[in-house]
């Protein structure tokens, strides 16, 4: 015997597949499934089913949402002259814990990056591109991550822009709040010294 | 805005109920869930459906297995003398890997644990007391994990089994093959020193 019941390897092979997740924690999963009450498995396999159904990309920011538009783009609320520009919904959520943050967003869903062959048409620009040129918006913040491929995509994207009249930002570099200087890498160091701010 | 769309948040607290899978672990998956072609997807459910209907406990041992009696129940070149007891079908894996062990096995699905409350009928106990009766059973191996649960279990096991005229034994305790002396537990050398051979 070189592994477990053929349905059940197969239900390990299916976890272990997933991101992130290994091969003991493929089985630990599997194990639990096989452990679940009809009931639990059945909303389980039911909430896959129904986000899969219910997700899509509002059709204005392209952030996920279960309706034709976002509740974020959709709020009366919120400053329509700015929109922040990331990578990911989940780095959506990360601002709006802030509350800081009142302007609108816009998601490519991924970077640039030539290397994973993923060009700026397989990530959401055009349907930023077309956003602005209907008016309003007076700024856009690049909010990509600090990787080269989020530096790049900002400096890509900022080239579009500038000729349309809008200010373009990116979020600023240095130091994270409550890091230990002794820990911090010197491109963070030298970008914190570069953005000094008199006090 | 506090999170996700209302059914995506549904999909991401199912992920994050399952065994150690952390909030970001579960956002990762679900996104990913979401990112599966359809066929992928349906493959993923239909495997956990297949797997929840076929995987049941081997009559006479309780390993999972998709038929009645399990591949090494059945098998004619096993030695029925020997019956090794494990606390979960995993570890059954890790002993056929040895290829070193060629006798039979018994899946308990667990240990004693009063703190849990669980009980020796909550584990597949009185099955292994109804394989000895049978006969042909030389030899018990308790292979339960060495913590304080697991060599509860074996003794407990054991005072129901040495009635029976049948000899019952434990796996060696001592230094892991290829481990640091400076790194081992103080309860793991005492037993190695109590446990030493010859040479």
């Amino acid at each position: 015997m070189a592994g477990f019941t053929p349905s059940l390897e197969n239900l390990i092979d299916k976890f272990a597949s997933l991101p992130s997740v290994g091969r003991k924690s493929a089985q630990r999963l599997a194990f639990h499934v096989l452990g679940m009450s009809d009931s639990e498995a059945e909303s389980f396999t039911e909430a896959i089913a129904r986000a899969r159904e219910s997700v899509h990309r509002c059709r204005i920011c392209c952030n996920f949402t279960d309706n034709d538009v976002c509740s974020i783009c959709s709020s009366p609320e919120r400053d329509k002259s700015t929109i922040c520009v990331v990578e990911d919904p989940r780095d959506i959520i990360a601002f709006e814990k802030t509350h800081e943050y009142s302007g609108l967003y816009h998601v490519l869903h991924g970077v640039i990056s030539p290397i994973n062959d993923i060009s700026p048409e397989d990530i959401c620009v055009k349907e930023l591109i077309s956003r602005l040129g209907e008016g309003n918006v007076k700024e856009v913040i690049m909010a990509t991550n600090p990787t080269v491929e989020g530096e790049a995509t900002a400096m890509y994207i900022s080239k579009l822009i500038k000729p349309l009249g809008i200010g373009v930002t990116r979020l600023a570099y240095g130091i994270p709040v409550g890091a230990d200087l002794e820990f911090a890498d010197e491109f963070t160091l030298i970008r914190a010294i570069e953005g000094r701010k008199n006090i």
